[in-house]
């Protein structure tokens, strides 16, 4: 199952990355834990990053989007490009020029709206919350009426949407091979580091799996 | 040394997690792999992933920016929103509403120009081999003439700039604190596994110190 291609996902170069693959495009958007989205004010580029988490075939986002951001949300809705990008290797080439890096990069067009339904929103809380820490909406207190009309939520279906993506070793040219350089692929990774609890937490309860379990 | 606020710069809210500290403002932009670039096409945000460098007050861009975009920033600059995000844990409450994230966000609005004096040109792609990977410039064959011809870098300078962060643990409401949830800061860091050497590397050629020590 793919997205169709668009005026502004079809590649105008390097079309051996590019992809429209659903299954893959979702696995990106649920292995970051941020993405950046920009969106145009007075005519000028604004980029945030938010938390974003995506139902389906629907991305929702949340975040410091500024007032002026909501503001033209609530009108009717805002022009937006949510960009996510996984970094999985450095690629040193021997030439400086080959040098590139591994990635996953999915960027989604479409007209941001703000979730109004106390039903819909509720539920995008829980998958924001999800997203970041799978099995954490279970171990958390609700939002109450009042945190839920304190927060706002924006829903972006994925129907514009593109991944392009890098991976593999470098490719040098042949006439640089023999040189005395190394080449090759450094891979990185997210890795979580020991739980720190809260210095007000109360005694006698243990850090529970879904924290200590915690991977991408 | 700080930053002068901007009208786009200034913060509408959350003041105390804005500063214009510049050396803040460069661990953040030296600490991180990618950048995230935004610019308006016809009206609409388009956001891209990029290599980033810092030379002083200088911020160099490299990547795959689109043919459009580089035409306009070619035909007298193009207006840029340019943000590197870190993300250093995450931040679990008691409470959904109060979950949140510890990260340093740099946010730089601008106008990009292509480089073009030949010298400049030069430092900056060594500057953005080194920003990857510290020592690598050493450590690999400089551009020659042609590969410089095929490459675009972008200059934008470090003048309307700010920093957001937020660090520490979660800030949960006082009737929460003895409810039965736990409450934390998750850790997260980005860590090189082994380099993994290019399939088709010349025997005897070690994997050097830049590669084996990198760190972030």
């Amino acid at each position: 199952m793919e997205y169709a291609p668009s005026p502004r996902t079809a590649p105008t170069r390097s079309r051996e990355r590019v992809s429209y693959d659903r299954a893959a495009v979702h696995a990106v958007l649920d292995e970051a834990v941020v993405c950046h989205v920009g969106f145009v004010v007075d005519g000028r580029p604004v980029v945030l990053p938010q938390l974003h988490a995506r139902v389906d075939e629907t991305l929702y986002l949340h975040g410091s989007t500024g007032a002026r951001a909501l503001l033209a949300a609530r009108d009717g809705g805002l022009d937006v490009c949510v960009t996510v990008t996984l970094v999985d290797g450095l690629v040193l080439a021997r030439s400086a020029f080959h040098h590139s890096v591994n990635y996953r990069s999915v960027v989604v067009h479409g007209t941001a709206e703000v979730v109004t339904d106390p039903a819909e929103q509720t539920a995008a809380l829980d998958a924001l919350v999800h997203a970041v820490v799978p099995g954490r909406t279970a171990g958390t207190r609700a939002p109450d009426r009042r945190e839920l009309a304190a927060t706002t939520v924006l829903r972006l279906p994925l129907a514009e949407v593109s991944l392009k993506a890098r991976s593999g070793p470098p490719n040098d040219d042949a006439e640089d091979l023999d040189g005395p350089h190394w080449a090759g692929v450094l891979p990185l990774s997210t890795v979580p580091g020991p739980p720190v609890p809260a210095p007000d937490l109360a005694a006698g309860i243990e850090t529970p799996a879904h924290v200590t379990d915690w991977t991408r």
